[in-house]
């Protein structure tokens, strides 16, 4: 006999797809939905829709947003000069986050990476090109992609493309994580520390 | 300012509502249900809907059906003196996966829980009384109920308020589960062990 009736399973099916949902946490997320009251449930399910109906992508930094521009590209308060270049929307968060920073943002939704399949043209770059040609104040390109092998070698082909004009570019540091352990830590990470090591 | 979009930040809360998944998991979800297409969305917000919509508890044996009475109590093939009794719906599923039982079920949802102020009348116990007047043809109650606190209480009041009434009351047995390693047992798993050891 079937296990679950034919609507669990379907949501079963659904939540399993999510990054991370094994299908043993799919079906207890299932059984929890199904046990909360049909308010609770139709607002989860409205939440879904409604945040994706209603967010777009910037079309000046291709972050998501509700309105376009979005807020932090129609600000008069950030600094038009700097623009820091992330691989995914939440990075923008992330960087909002720390509270130091002022400047703009550039999403590029990926990064490049030849084994994948994905190569300049499918991330957002052709729109920060046109961007930099059409805002000639910008003056500093920080690169924030991950670092990762493919969030270095998509900052290494920024630069490379960006450099010739003129523009500064800059890569964030690698190094330890603050509050972490040099015992611990990998042999990578502890060259690229000592590599980026300043003087005091 | 605002860290995300409105719509963005309710879903986020959304997610960080169900079980398991905290504030960090919430944002990874989310930004991953916007990078879909509308139609995978669409999908997911409907499953989470119609999962709910379209399932009510079986007049019977209170287990999650879509139709009434759910398709274990009303098959021919089910031993109808027997009924397992559980604290969940997917504790159901989980006794169905194993392929041994024939009998019926009854989902109690929940578990007498003093501490957390639930008592007898607040899970579906009144319905399993009414169930065993009417069927006249129930032999045994096998009570499997988790192997907690709260569960073997749920057990042991259980059995002293049917177990006059004539009905054999059985209690799924607790010991090392298998695969396990004598080493890293609990005490306490290890003295259900040896006090429920059977001859060989």
């Amino acid at each position: 006999m079937q296990q679950f009736p034919l609507a669990i399973a379907k949501l079963i099916q659904e939540l399993g797809k999510l990054p991370g949902i094994g299908s043993k946490t799919a079906q207890r997320l299932a059984f929890h939905i199904l046990s909360l009251n049909e308010d609770s449930v139709k607002q989860l399910s409205d939440s879904i829709i409604v945040a994706k109906m209603s967010t777009t992508l910037c079309s000046v930094c291709c972050n998501l947003t509700e309105k376009d521009p979005c807020p932090i590209c129609s600000s008069a308060k950030r600094d038009k000069t700097m623009i820091c270049i992330v691989e995914e929307p939440r990075d923008v968060a992330a960087m909002e986050r720390m509270n130091e920073y002022d400047g703009l943002y550039h999403v590029l939704h990926g990064a490049i990476s030849p084994i994948d399949n994905i190569g300049p043209e499918d991330i957002k770059l052709r729109e920060l090109l046109v961007r930099l040609q059409q805002h000639s104040e910008v003056e500093e390109i920080i690169l924030a992609t991950n670092p990762t092998v493919n969030g270095e070698a998509t900052a290494v082909y920024l630069s490379r493309l960006i450099k010739p004009s003129g523009i500064r570019v800059s890569r964030i540091a690698s190094g330890l994580p603050m509050g972490g352990d040099i015992e611990y830590a990998d042999e990578v990470t502890l060259a690229k520390a000592f590599e980026g090591r300043q003087e005091l």
